[in-house]
């Protein structure tokens, strides 16, 4: 065993291989001593169904409780005190394993927890069966705040597949679920105080306010709290839908379908609007126990503001200079209605404005210069300007993000401001069968950035371990593989699929805004079941080809080279096996361009590779055309099929 | 366009093809009206999106409600009243199609939520785009009871995943969900009156009483009613856990892990026994608005009774001259108190004896014989004999099970009280990630039995039309297909599946009750993630096999014999392609012997084709050593290539 061979994700903080095996078998027991919170029964548990699940060794252990616990057993897991579910609770463990034994020990429970997924991570199988390596292991996270974003006002998500989600953050060792309930397109969350905001304001599709309960108590479980995210003044249209009197123009609203920036935004020149306001914090904050509460605050672009003549002699009366100005007026009285409530006050780099209380906390989305400003001005905040993983960029793209790279120079003090990031899944283009597919694995990237050492950054042994994690997250009933499939399956009519999964491996959905023009294009009721939803971002098949070009032409292997030329010629007579599957079912007509495209770029570049006579001028274009959208997705591998032409002998 | 050629599934009571197609673009929509219940606007926009889905149209038409219907649109559906979700529920729909457009219309919104089902398997294209057929079809049930029982005490289920198969039942047009909430393995309802049952039967996997209506509502909006069961006094471990006071034998009881049946059974002879159970049977049936309250009683043996002295004297003191007679004494009270309740009492055969009185409903699995005894009897009854999907047999067993066949002499009177049928899925060895694929597609031909006319048959077009169901029921988020692959996947540990799928798509888990014997093999909470999880009941690779090898038999065409060869080739290679997965996860091994054997008679089958001279003595403890199980699955394929080896000439 090599330590360079372990697939642990995230990266721990120490690793030392050795000496020795601990073999599994069907007496495989675990026991836990010391004061722990009663979650870490259950948490063993699942460790122990799951490492059955994957071994097949029928476990005589059933079912862990206080009152079942053996009083001896091959894995001791030791836990000093209680752990608290807030920004500073306490992770770190030690993990032993020798020939004899495992040995967990961690200050609290949710240390533990994290070292449960370690030890799941070590599994490894040779010729005589199943063993855990020999091994020590001291762990804690770099950052207190590793999160994830999930958009629940754009499309809705069943509780379970929010779950489903919450033990994959579990599994990479994130420990926050910032849950965006509202927005322009939905208020997903029940309240007594003013029902008309479910009941008018998302459709029939909001969490009641026991289901969100138990989403909090299934994250606190795991370790994760819960953040909730109520936006204002603007991204609030469904909020205006069922309370136009609080809007800064006439009403009536209707909940938003389309994508984009919204004019509709709360008057915050009026006493009603903090009235209704502190009324609807009261509730929803104390149904979320984190001590967080973010009030959204970013893309007010002040039309409505600009536009009422009331909030204009407002702003003049008061000395308000101008919206952003207004805006900061807004937030502090939030913050004060917050603070009255226990609760911190967090928003988007927007709410940070000269006046700004230092109590609040920035999210920073635009960029790192607002997440150092901020923290320089004394703030606390997070990062996830880089982490928008909505955006179907590679995995490779987020992870050298660093809130605290090596080459910056902020004062220990300041650095210490900076708690952590954040993954965004804002979900305008993403349903609940297609959404953990662009959550998943990518996340699990952002998640070593924020929990290993700044000094693990080799991209290569990321994707080695992220594709391990890939399939380790299916265990949890996330369906980042298998959604692709079902939509691949509906479109080919229950013919064979393989011709449209070869083409569905080389392509990407469009990148940053460019697959909704506007926000126009898709609404939120459209069909997500077409081509650009089986594909995913970061396609493997496409890396490892580019990843094969790359170092063919450096030196030209045969390895590489069989391998360049099996997919080149798979790419060729693709087209044609795909054409009667595309003729068959007209929602694929708009895959037929890209994958003729394919089928031509790959015919130029069989053509490179045998050292035939070619016209490069002629090549050109056809690389242009095979660089167009077809369906909404982008073919992965049009560059490196290029440098070959362009860099082969003739 | 051919009658033939369409995948109605079940099969309406008449179909008419007319001229004409009715053409969709995304300006396609629909319009309400007449005075239905509101649950049709969800209905139908639920019917947009999956159309919307499989079309990828973009239609304009988003959510619908009684405020956004349109005065006019291509699809019209007309519902002259609101429909009750009872026994007696209105089904019937009419539903054209021609050129210009489609009327549905149903004497209740219930019809018209099956006609919209209808409707979506009518879907086809050509290549001018999608298209409705022209057609005219009337339909209504054959039988009123079309159900399906989960057991969610074996396993637990996620609301999520009763959700989904609630789907599934409304795709196939059933009506009945039995929610099967108790047995030795867990107690999974929430009460008030006795806490203990879920705190401690349950393992903390327990519906709350929110989520009971949450799927009771789910389940009305769909036409389906929810009848719920809590067995007693057999099947009872999970309640004495809780309550062993209302044991016949002194406790304590712990939650029973493996299957079979069990001893612990109420106590019938003492009054306190049924205040328990007139308590419990009033809070939980109030959580279920239907008629019905299914009481178990099945599999009483009644050790206890026998053992307990107490018991015994009872009895004589009563004249109940045995167990039977003590078991009808007990149902006696409890028809009582669900009487009181306003429910009618359900229970299985056992319960049938000479003294029950007749406003009992007889669920028959014992026999056919039972359910014409207490059809006669003037019983009313449902069948599920014939109709148990957890023994992993094939669709074809349970088709052609007819609760009333043709050549049966009932008089109309006694027929009528044959309610229909229920599918039975016991969950012993079922978990949420495989269940789906254990109900799917198979019920749907369970389906058809208890909605088509009895002279529906033809066992080949109901699998042409269950191949295309396979596929739709995926759309509902049902993972029948993609839980295999995941399986698969995990078991490969990343490596491409080819090899092991090649083997799996001809291997099913092991049939009736061979594959838990005993019922110790398995405890409730092993493993469920191995071969024989993969492996599906009614392999279609395999059947599809046998079919050929029966048509080349009868007569030796071309396409048979290059299938039948292909395929051969395929199996006796696979064996080799697959060890090395098979060397690298030792949870694989029990694959090797039953891939050995596949590869084995592949070969042998080979020869014989190839009409080479062989030594048939040889063969056959070859074919017999491939009979033998595997990781419990069988090999479906080994009388098909015996019988090519015994009657291809040499």
């Amino acid at each position: 065993m090599n330590i360079a061979e372990l697939n642990l994700l995230p990266l721990p903080a120490s690793v030392n291989l050795r000496e020795g095996k601990f073999r599994l078998d069907h007496t495989f027991s675990l026991t836990i001593t010391g004061t722990p919170h009663d979650r870490i029964y259950g948490a063993a548990t699942r460790f122990l169904r799951r490492l059955d699940g994957r071994t097949g060794l029928f476990f005589a252990q059933g079912f862990l409780t206080p009152l079942t616990i053996p009083a001896t057993a091959s894995f001791k897991i030791e836990v000093q005190k209680s752990g608290e579910i807030n920004l500073h609770m306490e992770e770190s463990y030690h993990l032993s394993v020798d020939i004899g034994g495992i040995n967990l020990s961690a200050p609290s429970d949710i240390g533990a927890i994290r070292g449960l997924e370690t030890l799941l991570q070590l599994l490894e199988a040779d010729e005589e069966g199943w063993f855990f390596p020999g091994v020590t292991i001291d762990d804690k996270p770099r950052f207190p705040w590793r999160g994830l974003l999930i958009d629940v006002a754009r499309h809705f998500l069943p509780v379970e597949k929010i779950k489903q989600n919450i033990d994959g953050l579990a599994a990479v060792k994130m420990n926050v679920l910032h849950f965006h309930l509202t927005d322009d397109q939905g208020f997903r969350i029940e309240t007594e105080c003013f029902p008309k905001l479910h009941e008018w304001g998302s459709d029939g599709f909001y969490y009641t306010q026991i289901q969100i309960k138990e989403i909090v108590q299934y994250a606190a479980d795991r370790g994760i709290r819960v953040v909730p995210e109520i936006g204002v003044p603007s991204h609030a249209t469904a909020i205006l839908t069922a309370y136009p009197e609080y809007a800064s123009a006439p009403g009536p609203y209707s909940i938003e379908r389309k994508a984009g920036i919204m004019n509709p935004t709360l008057d915050p020149t009026r006493e009603e609007t903090y009235e209704f306001l502190e009324k609807l914090f009261t509730e929803v904050s104390a149904l979320f126990p984190d001590e967080y509460f973010h009030i959204g605050g970013d893309e007010n672009e002040g039309k409505q503001w600009d536009a009422n003549p009331d909030i204009q002699r407002f702003m003049q009366e008061n000395g308000i200079a101008d919206n952003a100005a207004l805006q900061t007026w807004f937030n502090r009285r939030l913050l004060k209605i917050l603070t009255g409530l226990g609760k911190k006050m967090m928003g988007w780099d927007e709410i940070l404005q000269p006046d700004l209380p230092k109590d609040a906390v920035i999210h920073s989305w635009r960029g790192k210069e607002s997440l150092y400003e901020a923290a320089k001005n004394g703030y606390n905040c997070v990062l996830s300007n880089g982490y928008y993983i909505d955006l179907a960029l590679p995995a490779s793209s987020h992870y050298p993000n660093d809130p605290l790279p090596a080459d910056q120079d902020l004062p220990a003090e300041t650095a210490a401001r900076i708690l952590g990031g954040e993954a965004t899944m804002w979900s305008e283009l993403v349903t609940p069968l297609t959404i953990d597919s662009r959550i998943w694995p990518r996340t699990a990237a952002i998640a070593e950035r924020l929990w290993s050492s700044g000094t693990v950054t080799d991209i290569q042994d990321m994707y080695r371990r992220l594709d391990e994690m890939d399939l380790r997250l299916e265990e949890l009933g996330l369906q980042h593989n298998t959604a692709r499939d079902v939509i691949m399956r509906s479109l080919c009519r229950g013919k064979d699929i393989t011709p449209l999964k070869t083409l569905v491996d080389v392509i990407e959905p469009m990148k940053i805004y460019t697959r909704n023009p506007e926000g126009e294009l898709y609404r939120m009721f459209s069909p997500f079941t077409l081509l650009a939803d089986a594909a995913r971002p970061d396609a493997k098949v496409a890396r490892l080809f580019r990843e094969a070009v790359v170092s063919y032409l450096r030196e030209p292997h045969t390895r590489d080279r069989m391998r360049i030329m099996d997919h080149l010629r798979m790419w060729k007579s693709n087209h044609e096996l795909l054409l009667p599957l595309i003729r068959q079912n007209p929602a694929l007509a708009e895959a037929e361009e890209i994958s003729r495209n394919l089928s031509k770029i790959a015919s130029i570049g069989l053509t490179a590779m045998e050292g035939s006579i070619r016209d490069r001028a002629a090549g050109v274009s056809v690389f242009e055309e095979a660089r167009k959208q077809g369906g909404r997705t982008e073919l992965q591998v049009v560059d490196a099929i290029e440098q070959l032409v362009l860099n082969l002998p003739v």
